[in-house]
This record gives C-alpha cells, structure tokens and sequence, in this order.
C-alpha cells in the first residue's frame, strides 16, 4: 500500500465547517442589491388547454415589476435528447400536470407577489387527467402530447438468445414488483436567482445544479442567448441525487423576470413546489423473469419495465434502460430480453434518481432467494456463483475493468454472521442479503472531458480551477485532497473555485458519475503538471536528478537524504523569478468516450462501452417485523462496497450512510398520492415519510478496494455502488422473518399485513 | 505592413459603453447585506505624538459596530522597499501628517458615523511642524522618523566621468526649476469594500488598484493573514495614474473594521480626504546643468534634485532615481553626474505618478532651447543631434532597443509647421518643442512576470484569465483584442476575467508599464497556444498541414483555398469529443528581468538593463500668453509619440489626449498649497484646479511606430512616451511669445507676470 501523504486519510471535508455552522450561503440566502421576490402561478389542472391568461390585473398591482407568461417566451422545449424535447418551462398552449408553471410574478416582496398571483386571471379548457401508466398507454386515450403516439416510448431488444437461454433453463421463475413515485428530497428547497444586466447584455444566476455547463447550454436556448452570454455561479448546493440536472422552470422564469423588471430576482420554492414541481422519480412496475440451472447458473433473464414518466420526458430515454444497464454487471446474465417502455402521465415529471433502479435489484435479490430456496442452494453461493468478476463482457459488450464484487459478498457476509443467523433469529427477526452495482462514468458524448488549471502564489498556495460541483457529496474536498496529494502541500494551501461557466473549464457534472473518474483525475493531472515543474526547479537548485526528488508538507526532499531539502514556496518563487512561473494544467476524458456524441444515445440502443468503470456492493440487513401491526424496523445493516479506493474513508462512508439511508426511505417509507384530479396529496413532509435518524440503523460500512487502473489513485465512484441493494436486503430479511414476499414498496405496514394476509390465505 | 484581423483597427473598447451609460460600477457603488459604513478620524496636526486615544463613548453609540486604533494592528509598516518600511496604516503613537488615519469607526448609517468620530477623544503633544524639505534636511531639524538621520535619503552617483565631461564643454549652462506638490486626481474618489468570513477566516476586498497582488501581499503582513486568506476582487477602477498601486489605509482600515464588527465594511474617501489622505506627486527642487560642444553635442549632465517625499517614504526609492531614469534615454548623456534627495516633510506622503519626472524634462527642454539660441543652433537641430538612436547604450548600461524618436521630432516639426511659425506667430504667440520618453516594464525581480489561462465553451467562444487590471487606460479591452487577434475570432466572443488574487494567474500590474510589453504578451502567448491546437484539430479534419491554414471571424480556412474552411466551434468541439479539451496557456516575462529581485532595488543605484524597451515622444505647443494677466493659453498641440505599434489607435490616441492634458494641467493649472499648520487649503477641485475641456486645446496625435522585437505585434506602451513632454513644449512656448523663461511650476499667471518684471528689471 503505497504511503500517501493525504490521499487515503480520513481528513474532514473542506465545506464541512461552513455547513454546519449554518456560515454556507445556498441560493436562497442570497439577496442582490434591488433584489425582487419571483413565484410562479401554477396550474390547478391536470390536463387542460390554456384559453387565455389576462395579467392586466396583476400588473398594475403597485409592487409589481413583471409578469410573464408563455407569450413572454421563444417556446423552446427541453428535452435531454433531441428526440424527446418536450418540456416548456412555461406553458404555452397546455398545461400536462398539476402544478406546471403557468405564469410568473416578480414583485418587491413576497406578499404582493402573492396577492398579484391571485389577481391573474387564466381560463383553461379541461381534458381527462390520466393518472395511470398502463391507461395512458391504451389504444384511445387522450394524447398528453400531440407528436407521441400512445403516450409512451419502448426500449426493446435481446441480447444473445433469451428463449434458447430459458429453454435450457432447469428452472424458470417470475416476479412482478411495483412501486411508487419518489421525490429526491433534497434538503434544499429549490430556486433561482437571476441578475441582467442590459447594457453588456449579461445574464447571471445562482442555481442548485449538477452541471452548471448543462443548464447553460439549456438555457442559452430558451432564452435565445450566446453562451457567453450566460453565467452561471458557483453556489452551495444541499443535495441533488440526479433531480437537479435538468433546466428546470425556476431559472428560466426568474432569468425572464429579471430580463423584464431590470432588477435582479430571487425564487425560492416552498417545500410543496419542490414536491410537486421539481423532478419526481419514475416509478415502476417491473416483471422480471429469471431462467437458472440446477446448479444455480443463470442462463437467461426477462425484464418488462413500465415506467411512469410524469406530464414530460426529460432523460427518460436513460431511465427507459436503466433497468438493465445498471443490472447486467450484477449476476452474469448470457441472454437478457428487455421491453421497456416510458409513459407519459398527467403527473410532476420524472428524472433520474440516484437510487433508480433499486426496485431492480430488490426484485432480483427477492427470485435469487427463491431460486435458491427450492433449489436448495444456500443464498450466498447462488450470488457467488453467478457474481460478476473482472474483465468480462457484458452482455451489451462492455467490458468490467476493476471489480471486487465477490469479495464484498465475502466480506458482508462474514462480518454481518449472515450464515450463523439466517433463520435462526426467532420470531418476526430476519436476516437478508442483496447486491447492486454503479457505474462510473456514464458515456455522454461532448460531455465527458474535463480540464483543471492550478495558478500559484508566490507563497507556496496555489488556486485550483475546475468546472466539477459539489451537490454534498464532498466533491469539493475531494479535488482538492487530489491536488494536496500531487503537490504534497496541506489542502489548506489550495483555494478551490469551481462549477462557474464563466471562470472554470467544461466539466461533465455530477450526473454521469464522472466526479471521480474524470473530473478528480484531470485536477490530478493538472497538479502533477504542476509538480512536475516544482521538482524540475528544485532539482536544479539541489543538483539532483527530479526523480530522485519527493515534495511531503510543503518542503521537496532528496528521497535518499530527506535532510536536503527546497521549501515548495522558495521554488514557486524562483519560478517567478525566472519567468517560467509554475502553473498546471491537466485534463481527462472517460475512456468509453466516443466521437458520436448525442446521437448514439438517440438510438435507444446502447451497445458498446456503458461507462468508465463499475463498482459493486453487498448489503446485509437485519430486521425485525412486527406481525400485528406490519411495522418493519431495520436493526443492523452491514454494506459492503468496492469503489476502487477510498480517497477519503470517512467521506466514503458517509455517502454508503446516506445512500443506504436513502433506499432505506425508498424501500420502507416513501410514497407519493395523487387524488383523481391529479394533486400531490403528499406533498411535505408531513405526509411524504422521510426516514429521520430515529429510523435509520446501525449501519456498518465495509471498503472494498479493486485499485481501478484508470481512476485517480484507483477510484471509480462512491454514490451508488450499494446503495441500490438496501431493499433487496431487506426484502429477503422480511422473508426469513415471517416468511412473506413482498411485491410493492415502500413495503408499509398495510404491504405487510397484506402480504401476512395472503400467505395465510393460500395455506 | 501585416493584415491583422483585430490588431491595429481602431476598435471601440469593450469597457466603454459601460462606462459612459453610468451602468459600470466602482467601489463606491457596491453594497453586501449587512454592510455597514467606515470612516477615519483624522489627524488634525501635522506632527504630533499620540498620547492616549479615548473611543469608549464612541463605542457605546447605537448603530456603531465597530472601533478601531492602532492598538488593534500588528503595528506593521508598510514601504515598497525593505529599507523605507515606515508608514502604519493606522497610527500607534505618532502623527505626521495632517490628515494621517489615527481612529476608525463603522455604523450603520453616515451620519452615525460622523457622530462617532465627533465622540473619540485623542490627547496629543504636539511636535514642530516641518513643510519645507530644505528645512527638514537642517542639521538640528526635529525627526520625522527617528531611524533617519536628516530626514532624508540620498542617492549619488556618476556614470562615466562627468567633470572631464564639463571640461571638455565648450558652453555650461545651468537652470533651476521649483515644481508644487500635485495629486493625481484620479476622478474615482478612493475606496474599499471588505468583507470577512469569520467561519473560513477569508477575507474579500474591492479596492482601485494597480495590481491585487502587491494590496494582498502587503495585507497579508499587516493583517497577518496567509494570502490564500485575502482575496482580492476585480473591479473597475476610475484612474491610478500610479497613486494606488501602494496599500492604503482605507482597505486596512476596512479589513480591520470588517473582522471586528463581522460585517461587511465601506469606505468610501470625500474629494477631501482623497486630496488629503491619498498620495500625491513629489515636488521637486532640481538644479540642472548641460555642457555642450560647439555643435550642440551634449558632453555631460548634472542633476541635483531634492523632492519633498512628504511624510513617508512610500516608493520614494524609486523617486529619488526617477529624474536620471527617465530621461537618459532622451538626449544621449555620455557623462552623467546625479544627486537626489529624498526628503520627509509633514504632509501627504507621496508616490509614482504617471507624470514625474515632467518637471525633468520641462527644465531640460528650456535649457537645450537656451543654449541652442546662445550657440546659433536650431532647436530641432540641436535635439535631433542628441537623441537617442536604436541599439545605443545608455549611460546605466541599459540598451535602447527599438526607437523612432527622431522621427517623432521630424514628424511633429513638420505636421506643426514650427520651424515656418517660431519667433513669426505675432505678439504675445509662440510656439515650443519638448521631447521625453517613457519606460515599457521597469524591472521589478518578482513581480515582472505574468501568465494567462483560455477556456473555451462548445460553442467555440472563450474566457480569458489574466491577472492585469485596468485603470481607465484600456487594458482589458487590449488583451481582448490581442486574444481576438491570435485566435480569429471576434472581441465579443471572448470573456474576460481580470485581476483577481484568487481566480487569475499573477501579474506585475500596472506600475511598472508592464500591461503591453508583458501582461499582454502573455496573453498573445496563450491565446497562440489555442490557436495552434485549434489549427492542428482543423487540420486533421481539412486533410492539410496546419501552417496551411489561418483563422479569421470564427472561420479556419486554407489560406490558398479559402473556401475550404471549418469552423472554430466545431474544431472547439471536436476537441472536446477527442477527449483533448482546446485550452491556452502563456507566461511572459520582462527580459531585463533578474534573479537578484528586491536586494536590487535596495543598493539604490540602477546599473544594468531598466526596462523592457524604451518609447519616446515629442511635442510641439502653440500659445497665447496675455502680457497683461499673465494668463497663458494653449491653443494647439501635436504629439508625435513611438509607441512601437499601436495596436488600437484610437484607444492609443486617447491615451495620449488624456496624459497631455494631465501635463498641461501639472504645467499651467495645479498646485497645492499648505498653511503653516501643515493643513492642505487645495483639498477639493473648487481650489486645486484640474483642466476642464475648455482648457485643453486642440490636440494631434502622430503614431510612429518602430516595432518594438520584444513587444507584442511591436508594442511597447502608451501611458507614457510623450505624455511628460508639453511641460517643455510650453515653457518654450512662452519664451517665443514673450521672451522669459519660467522657473517654476505651474506656470500660473502670477508666475508669468513675476517672470515679466523680472526681465523688466534686467533691462
């Protein structure tokens, strides 16, 4: 294990002392000078077409500065792929969920921006209001949009022989699961602020994001600006799991506020907007059909996925796939069929989710155990057996590079005394195990490169500039550890500025999962560029050969005489003073990298290389059901993951925590309602049950560690991984408890005793 | 002469439609939340010690924040030489100026401020006041500064051998000229905008600068911060003219009052205090002397000047040499003898400014103007015969490398028509010539280096990061048209981001006229670097050599095949595709540049290479003197300056508009008075009287360029050049107009009619 000076060290990340002192400003504590309050007016209907809006009344209010509607806009449509750009940020024509953005107020405060909203007038013809998948998807019903026939799309094809693969299947089993919409609940409320200036024709905005370089692009449509034009800054974001990466209403309504009323305007949703205007996740019904051997070899599986989308389809052509682009790394699968198919609902929109497709996986895991039950083999070998391992091809012919999945199982098993307690516990306690896996580095075309520079003081500190953000996940405390490492200088010593349009060079953002792989290896590039030319002057000055040199806490030494030594700031100086000033640069780039760029994803068939790496997780959970009231509580969770190398273990840690706490939300808890006109009834969380730290477990976090040939220092990816595999675990421990299967979640009380019900039923 | 796409067309400068509409904003005009005001209480004394400073009743005054004096500093002083570190940014225990910063208060409104500052009480002892430097530099004077003897410094030297010079003279002639104290009058009143992060310990600064590196670096030693912790923010700035390049007491006092109130803090100067309490020009007391040969061959030159430094040293090191450095690259001085003095007095201290030495050369024009009418010589004649040529060395060893400057007094003989007006305008007409010469890059060891970073966006637009800042003079759209030019694209499409500690590679500033010769070249060299990577992508792509192609408005196209072209975005994007991200990189140094550093400019004499390069210019004033009032008027001018290349002629043209101006007003108009109490009577512009635009006379600018090898597209600078010339041209103006040659500046009507009867009195 080679002996790092900060890489590899539980060191506490660079942004915790600002959050939790409540010292970190996020785009809702922001206040520009002349600043105005912006909110949108939003529909009351689930599907209707928009007659006419008078806002006479609303602008001749006295405090109000703007009021735009659809008419105010170049009707441009959002869509991640060209194929599906269907989303106005402010409706035109029609209105396809309740609560989509209608018009929009900017006002000297929040009162009479209320009061000028009521004054808004909006007459809407009324359509039927389709709430579910599977009726929106029948021959004959009402078109949500104009241009998609059946309201859906379908993802389907084979890869190998699926039906020669079940036929020579010793057994074949099928499972149907279905589950609810989910919000992200990110604990930042979203918003926006918006500043124009008119005379340079600037437009500048604070926005939670996960690419500030995506909702640029976006924007610069919409609004009908250059990129230049357009600046997006760098702020603070409390939480995104894949919900923030869209161009969302927010930023374009408060940047058409701002552009009109000539001030700057802030937007900052309530807990209900987030709810039930912000991207949802898409919920769904999943058959799974899985074909083993006697011996538990799997020789084929079947996967039919209905996914509600919600009123538009955002980057539903990924999550149309996800289902087994994030599943066939799992258990080899020779043969896989898919159908999967995208409908469209007069329901809040979804996006991906960090957690999608746990119900996958929590399906899988749940036929895994039963194969294994009646074939009589014991659940870990089933999973051991069929376990991916380094260097195979996938079925879409990507190739696994680093991959330590058994050893998690080993390790999650052992540690967990899964052997020892399953079955065994007593009454209503269980033990259960499930598996998932991430990706690292999705292959999104023009957007998998990074760059990094690092310009030096002439102390010895340096700026680091790159274009990644942090949505908490320690993103910014990561680069800069990199950095640390390569120029063996305390992290103190680097100022980060990252995720500006403006300032810093293009990065993928953090939906791709490229912080670690791209985006943390073009800083390191960009820091050994930079420590390159550090030991290239110390070297002449100490009349060695730089490889004879190391650089640890800002001094470089001979490695063989550690006596003789160059502090890094006298060498920055004398850099300076020869006029070859030090200075990095690096970049990276997904080596799954192709030059076809979007439109290979426009083909909705994604064979070649997925993504950059794969990691792999265990997850071990204890629990204990009550058969009265159907209560499942988790006691213990053991997750086991190999991410490649944990940069930072107590970073590390902390995403499994919050992942797992997360599906344990997702599997046990949250569930979205509508009424039949189309209204989120759970819309905060009062009624939408997050788990609280009173629900969360033990959670024991093992790392596993495959050393990834090309990520920095070994490192893939950290925030998924195991996090799917929480409700498969706990699914299979429901089983060993009181030995029910579970075919919904979140898996409620009423799930429990239901299932209880039916088991009782059939004896 | 090269068809440039950008270069050397007359371009509008990208800062001034913000400018002129009012929309800019410069310190005085930015607010934070929270913020609250600050303001010093003055010294009412011009020397005193102090005693004991009461603030208790100012600090119990609602809506006062914070208090603050010396007590709360390090106590560090600040001096831009190791050996003249002697000025507290806030007084501990002694006064020596009238106006000097001794309290500090920041409330939340102005007027609460005021009234605190009513409510310090200060007890002091009041010393001699000393204003006359002749009297400061007295055996005996009371010390300003206790660790200088004589209040005052010395600098004494000769290059080659002076008196064998004089000997070898067939005429000496000597002269004496009594120059008032000036300021520079920049329009923007000084400032400074901080604001503290108590959480991070970083701290945010808007100041006028001429560089945020030198403000931070001397910050953090008098804040005791790391200059990680001190950033420096870009902003506009409304002219410098060499004033603010030192630290001040304002950003200190509002970084003080900023940590200790936790809020931000703004200090905004009155005229008055700007006047008062900002640096001002030194005075000067210079006896000159010249001997010529028969012909008009200079043999050697004396110098003995005594500048009245006022109460601290500031750059006076630099001062004290600026008369010999700036003007032994006019007229070739074979033999040089100086004496320089640098002497404290009570009042404002002073610093650089644009226009020193005028003065130098004011007397020096008369002179040679003199001696050629005793000699029978013409004064072209005799001016052409001494100047500096190309290639020569001067008196300091330093080598002139590109010149013109005879080509300047050709060219504005003729375009004047001098030789057909002189001695035949009419009664009280006249017209003069004088000549001078600027310095492009003073070496400076540490600071004379700069690098510059270019990002592009996919949409093949660009940021530009440069550490150089702008004071009015045009510097930010310089480096966008030079960027503009390499890259072939046009000014609106690239970015800039500009002098800021944090975001932006080190740069020497605009002190030492470095902002062509080598902010801007770095900038040509980074913006080269992406071109050539732009050429190579486009290359690879049109099947040609790269040196086949050139790029002109977003356009790559081969240059014997102009319809074969690509365009830079789909290079830009190209490049991201492959994964090689276009990126530019530049560094550029002065080449008279040394390792020695600071220590060099400590032994207080110059003996090697000065500067850069050299520019020179010429000037050549018509007037209108009334005999009766004394009043002189300037009817026209022309300015024929060598610049090297102007790379914008009309951003040059205004440059040397603006620099005449500022000599006609230092020449005719200002001065400032003091009473015997050390007050300053001329502390607003009701009194201190600045040209208007009914005072500044017609003025033709004649670009000569001599294409300067080192600087970019033959560039060297502007700033200066001709601008210390009109002193001479008017003095020996005057002369041809009414027959008295003046002895002191400004030449007010007071000094003309004294300068008649004096010559009545000869009679």
């Amino acid at each position: 294990m080679k002996d790092y000076y900060m890489i590899g060290k539980r060191v506490p990340r660079t942004d915790s002392l600002a959050k939790v002192t409540g010292a970190a400003k996020y785009t809702g504590d922001l206040v520009l000078p002349g600043m105005l309050y912006g909110k949108a007016l939003r529909s009351p209907h689930g599907h209707a077409k928009i007659v006419n809006i008078d806002t006479s009344k609303a602008e001749r209010l006295p405090g109000v500065k703007a009021v735009v509607t659809g008419k105010d806009t170049l009707g441009w449509k959002w869509g991640v792929f060209r194929m599906t750009m269907d989303m106005p940020l402010l409706a035109v024509d029609k209105v396809r969920y309740l609560g989509e953005d209608v018009a929009a107020v900017a006002a000297v405060d929040e009162d009479t921006v209320e009061e000028a909203l009521g004054l808004i007038a909006v007459d809407y013809e009324l359509l039927p209001v389709i709430l579910d998948p599977i009726e929106s998807m029948k021959e004959g019903a009402v078109k949500i949009h104009d241009h998609v026939e059946r309201n859906c799309y379908k993802a389907a094809f084979e890869f190998g022989n699926p039906d020669e693969g079940f036929r020579n299947s010793d057994l074949v089993r099928e499972s149907r699961i279905v589950t609810s919409k989910i919000s992200h609940s990110q604990m930042e409320p979203y918003g926006a602020l918006a500043s124009y200036d008119h005379v340079s024709g600037k437009l500048d905005l604070w926005i939670p994001n996960q690419s500030p370089f995506v909702k640029r692009r976006a924007l610069s449509h919409a609004l009908g600006m250059r990129l230049g034009q357009i600046r997006i800054h760098h702020c603070n974001i409390g939480g995104a799991f894949g919900g923030r990466s869209d161009v969302q209403s927010a930023e374009f309504i408060a940047a058409l506020l701002a552009i009109k009323s000539r001030r700057p305007v802030r937007i900052t949703y309530t807990r209900e907007e987030n709810m039930m205007a912000t991207r949802q996740k898409h919920p769904m019904i999943l058959e799974l059909k899985i074909g083993v051997k006697r011996d538990g070899t799997i020789m084929a599986r079947s996967m039919k996925v209905i996914e509600d989308g919600g009123a538009y389809a955002s980057s539903g052509l990924v999550a149309i796939n996800i289902p087994w682009v994030m599943s066939e790394h799992v258990y080899r699968t020779p043969n896989l069929k898919y159908e999967g198919y995208l409908a469209y609902t007069n329901k809040t929109p979804c996006s991906m989710m960090r957690l999608q497709p746990h119900e996958v996986h929590c399906a899988e895991d749940s036929l895994m155990d039963a194969i294994a039950e009646e074939l009589g083999i014991d659940p870990v070998e089933i999973r051991l057996k069929n376990a991916i391992k380094p260097g195979e091809v996938l079925p879409s012919k990507s190739v696994v590079t680093s991959c330590a999945f058994s050893e998690t199982i080993e390790k999650a098993v052992a540690e967990s005394g899964y052997r020892e307690k399953r079955g065994k516990l007593g009454p209503g306690r269980g033990i259960g195990i499930g598996c998932s896996g991430g990706i690292a580095g999705f292959n999104l075309g023009i957007r998998a490169v990074s760059s990094a520079f690092i310009k030096f003081d002439e102390d010895g500190g340096c700026t680091l500039l790159t274009g990644l953000v942090d949505n908490g996940q320690g993103n910014e405390s990561m680069v800069v550890q990199v950095a640390a490492e390569e120029l063996g200088i305390p992290m103190e010593d680097i100022q980060l500025v990252n995720g500006d349009t403006e300032l810093t060079p293009q990065d993928p953002g953090t939906y791709p999962m490229t912080a670690c792989l791209v985006s943390a290896e073009a800083v390191r590039r960009a820091a050994a560029d930079a420590r390159r030319q550090i030991l290239k002057v110390a070297a002449e000055r100490l009349n060695v050969n730089p490889k004879e040199l190391d650089i640890r806490d800002r001094r470089v030494y001979v490695k063989k005489n550690p006596e003789k030594t160059m502090p890094v700031d006298s060498a920055v100086r004398l850099s300076f003073l020869k006029g070859t000033p030090i200075s990095g640069r690096g970049e990276s780039v997904l080596k799954a990298h192709s030059e076809k760029g979007w439109s290979y994803w426009g083909e909705l068939k994604f064979e070649g290389q997925q993504g950059g790496a794969y990691t792999f997780g265990t997850v071990i959970a204890e629990v204990e059901v009550d058969r009265e009231t159907g209560r499942v509580k988790v006691t213990d969770m053991w997750v086991a993951t190999d991410c490649g190398f944990a940069l930072n273990p107590t970073a590390v840690e902390g995403q499994w925590q919050g992942g797992t706490a997360q599906c344990l939300g997702l599997t046990l808890y949250e569930e979205h309602q509508w009424n039949e006109q189309g209204r989120l009834l759970t819309d905060s969380f009062m009624n939408y049950k997050l788990p609280t730290s009173l629900d969360v477990p033990n959670i024991k976090c093992i790392i596993v560690e495959s050393m990834d040939p090309d990520g920095p220092y070994g490192g893939k990816e950290v925030g998924l991984g195991s996090t799917l595999a929480p409700g498969g675990a706990i699914a299979n421990a429901i089983y060993d408890a009181i030995g029910v299967r579970v075919k919904q979640l979140p898996i409620t009380p009423e799930v429990v005793l239901k299932a209880l019900r039916d088991k009782e039923k059939r004896k």
